[in-house]
């Protein structure tokens, strides 16, 4: 491992996606970020988009045609996108690291039912590993096409990955109910986002049908019938899972607890929150903003064998630039948590 | 029906549940609010507890055992508390209504199953009538003991209640999960509900075992299993519940609007409400605050059978002192809907 | 005052300010509704924009064009957009009501300063109402062209007018701050208000040179240095303006309750709140949601002759529809509270 | 500068300021956090109370009466408790931290006059100093006494210092008017900080009479007469602080730039926001929840003179432990920014 940093360009800088990526890799001991792109607000300075990064940086966006090389090639673009002009940014760098959905799903006739067309590039793939660390980190290591998971499909996967892994679930219905702050639906604005309608908004947005179905069901082991629902709430950031699923007669709470230390005792970011005091004992996205933690929780109704899973994450982090990140950190060998140290704020 | 307006008398009225209920009466054209007890605040005007009553009413309150008589005395206490003193408080007036969840439940065995003690006075439950009038309208007509139904349950209970009550749902397992604002935990301060430990939370608080689960197996017809998972939310009023169930192949959109319409036509403060365009497509609490109107929606998965059922409420109005009052109206024969005009803000 | 409804027609009714003059106009005894124009939704239901009103009224919008006549035109239309067609208007209906800023200036000149163009009719401006019954009451009566005072200037001017007109206050600069909520800038969709960016945002964005600086040096008597800056909050509804002010030596709290009282002791919708006691001491808008009240204190420092006046108010109704509405009333002979009854909510 | 790292004891660290003085600690290349204090929660982990450090530290909490020895010993006790007990803690450590306001003000006379009680140990006042890097950085090289200042005395200061170094404004009256979030009335509940009376309240807690006051006046040259106001916002964290000053005739925009620059042109923590475009033109305390930033920003009334001088802060950092630890790293010798890095997310 060599102490000179990689050089990073980011295509498509200006939305919440690249922005966050932005300000992770600014931190990062081992990247370098020498581009940003965004056709809206090229030739602009990167902080007038992200204020957040004034007097930290005086990278100015650039038009993506402007796009140099680099040695990692970041793509925040909108849903497929990427995948359209993928030799274009391929040619720019050795790693490519995409943050849409294009290259998740790794059936073609799948991306065509869920997405609606067909895949602009079929052929590549196979070539991509999905990035999620905890499902796949053996394949990340020296990976040098990554298709970053879905924010809404971790916080389901990283619930219900344990059981199913091991097998224990009952065969019937997992419905998922997914609680989800306005930045999961970008940096435009529209009459939806706009913050008077938006502000006090409980919205069921997706009530069946959500595209992030068919990436959990692809990961996760097993076969399932598996239901996902989405409602936008008044948080920015963040999104608390609930996962109802059922075990087997006899499965108490410690079945649980060693079911998930098992799969995930060893993960940097994942941690299982059951507490029995105190006034946070479960999940809560408001304990995550800016960190790269998925906090697992569950509790039994030993009654019927209803098991709840709680899953929260930060969107914009776990559910996207933060596992980007340390899926680059993976490939690359470092150190996985490099550049994702930010613990949280209390009160928040 | 007689242009005198009735004397109301409302026990325990220093908590969101009676001062919600002081609110409506005292806008209503047929009551008269002529005591309010609080064993705190006894001495006190009620505008120092409930500042949007400033100006408006020089009531003060008393203590219950200063409690006079009254033509109808409202319960606002503590669970367990109203069942205790029932005695005492059916010697005040002719018409008890009781805000608790103490003549809720018809069978004294899952009462004690539910709150973990023996019911106070089992041989006085099948005086009650359960204060929903969408359900009992019939039995609320002249009634003279109304246990107002319970706020997460009312959400439950209308969402589903058309479904079941046409038969028409498979028996299957069906899950509901409700999010909840913080009001609906009482006017009480806790650790929990301190406001930088609680202003970005959303918090699962009951994943399982929620007592209204019984509540709403009683009033709702057939026997199929349900599930119920609370979660508290930044709003302070309002539940917004999806339901998870299934119904038989070939059942679209159009079957489920035919069910609610059928059922539901009629009544008052019921509205469906599936917009194909705008940005309010679904039922959404933020447009219910202070009002009466419960709105239900739905979406059907059509390749799976699952339908996912919406409903919202203010849980203080519709979920609590609103029901209250419209069972009060259906019992004296007044407009069901006196004191109930309010129609909501927008934006909220 | 005769039974019969006056026709009231609502010129721009898509907007904040119209749809709230529609909210209360529907609850209104003396008003019928019988036109709402929009030019972007004309064709389509009311309840479609104002999701409140779904269930409560049929009506839908049309296009300005098809204005018909009415007893009533209210006009709710973009500042500088009415006083170009106020012909086309009063050739509508015999009483106008405008909602913005075009005709409540006297002086063309003054209007030209702070508008930055020339005013389309000054040789109207003279007909016009300031629509401030507290200041403008024996005006009001009969009037049939009625300009509703601005949202910021009403909390200011109503904080003010009774020391100034008493003339105590010393001559030095008054200082007036006022935090706003999103829904004073309108129900039109921008970056600045897409709900990430604005959700917990405190941003001041009229820190200098606010116009209605000039409506409030208009009403408020005597010659004195007024500043404003204006910053928006989370809240959707609602302002709090603080305005440090000096009174001479010697003047205590009893003073200010003195000329408060005296000014306004017969006020419906003035409260003063100056609580001794109780979590809720001073004016909130929280508690003033959807009501047409101002709510305002003070306290002094003794130490040095200060004195901060507080005022809250809903920005549209007591700020907008909620004081065309009590205008109305006056300029009718109803009662002047008639519409006006909800009391806002606790909590909220 | 050796690589040790310095133990670190905190006392009274399940408060709001003690947990973020911590949660950076934590993260802190020269600290070693070693004892954390707790009366109310000793023998529990410390993440039981601050959650955001749960799987991060095994740290627990032990009585201050087990304080052992330690290089530096922070003191986050309630005001007036840290100056009693100074002996005690003296005795545990070479460097001393307090966060309260026990050490700040220099004349015994005065915190009298302020704290309503004589100094417990009036003669080590002089021993302390003023923990406001940017005004004292030379007298923090090497201090073993700082007392770090109050958070919205620091957003006052710092958007005061440049003009009142330099001269520069009128003596006239100078109002600040703070908009403060929850956390800064710390971490005890209360009926105050009940969320539903809470979330939506702009609440003027101290529209005269603010303590910090006293300690603007004693840190800020000159003679003037300032004025302190302060109002409870939604937000949890953050101050919004706009001061209200008066330049002499001819001063423009440019006049401010440069005397700010000149003042704070090399401060790392100090930043001038003041943008022609974008959404984002001036100090916003949503950017900076847990960052050390102080954003400054102003705009100039030309017809009168008068300037808004709006600073905005994190109460808990740059208000209370961020500059407590900037202080430690010059005391030591350290690099200013460590353990401070942290950027701020956007959204937010």
């Amino acid at each position: 491992m060599s102490h000179e940093k990689k050089t990073i360009a980011i295509v498509g800088g200006s939305g919440y996606a690249g922005g966050e990526f932005l300000r992770l890799a600014l931190g990062h001991p081992h990247l370098e970020v020498t581009q940003v792109t965004s056709e809206r607000s090229a030739g602009l300075p990167v902080s007038l988009v992200h204020p957040n990064l004034r007097g930290v940086t005086n990278l100015k966006f650039r038009k993506a045609a402007e796009l140099g090389e680099a040695d990692i090639v970041v793509l925040a673009l909108p849903h497929n996108s990427a995948a359209k002009r993928i030799a274009e940014f391929e040619a720019r760098g050795r790693v490519i690291v995409d943050l849409s959905a294009d290259f998740r799903l790794k059936d073609p006739e799948v991306y065509r039912a869920v997405y609606g067309e067909a895949h602009p590039a079929p052929e590549k793939l196979g070539e991509w590993v999905y990035g999620n660390p905890e499902l796949r980190r053996e394949e990340l290591r020296g990976a040098t096409r990554i298709a970053c998971a879905g924010c809404f499909a971790t916080s389901v996967i990283l619930a219900l990955y344990p059981l199913l892994k091991l097998g224990v679930l009952l065969p019937k219905d997992i419905v998922a109910t997914g609680l989800v702050g306005s930045s999961a639906a970008g940096a435009s604005a529209s009459d939806a986002s706009h913050h008077p309608e938006r502000a006090g908004s409980l919205r069921v947005y997706k009530p069946v049908g959500h595209r992030h179905t068919a990436e959990a069901q692809q990961e996760l082991p097993g076969h399932f019938p598996l239901h996902l629902s989405a409602i936008s709430t008044p948080r920015v950031r963040g999104i608390l899972t609930t996962v109802q699923a059922w075990v087997p007669d006899g499965w108490s709470d410690k079945d649980v607890w060693t079911a998930y230390r098992e799969v995930y005792g060893a993960e940097p970011f994942i941690r299982i929150v059951k507490a029995a005091r105190g006034i946070h004992r479960y999940p809560d996205p408001m304990l995550l903003d800016g960190t790269n933690f998925c906090d697992l929780g569950f509790e039994m109704d030993m009654d019927t064998g209803r098991v709840v899973l709680m899953s929260a994450i930060d969107n914009l982090v776990k559910g996207t630039a933060g596992h980007a990140i340390q899926s680059l950190n993976i490939a690359h060998g470092w150190d996985e948590t490099a550049g994702l140290g930010f613990l949280g704020l209390h009160p928040a």
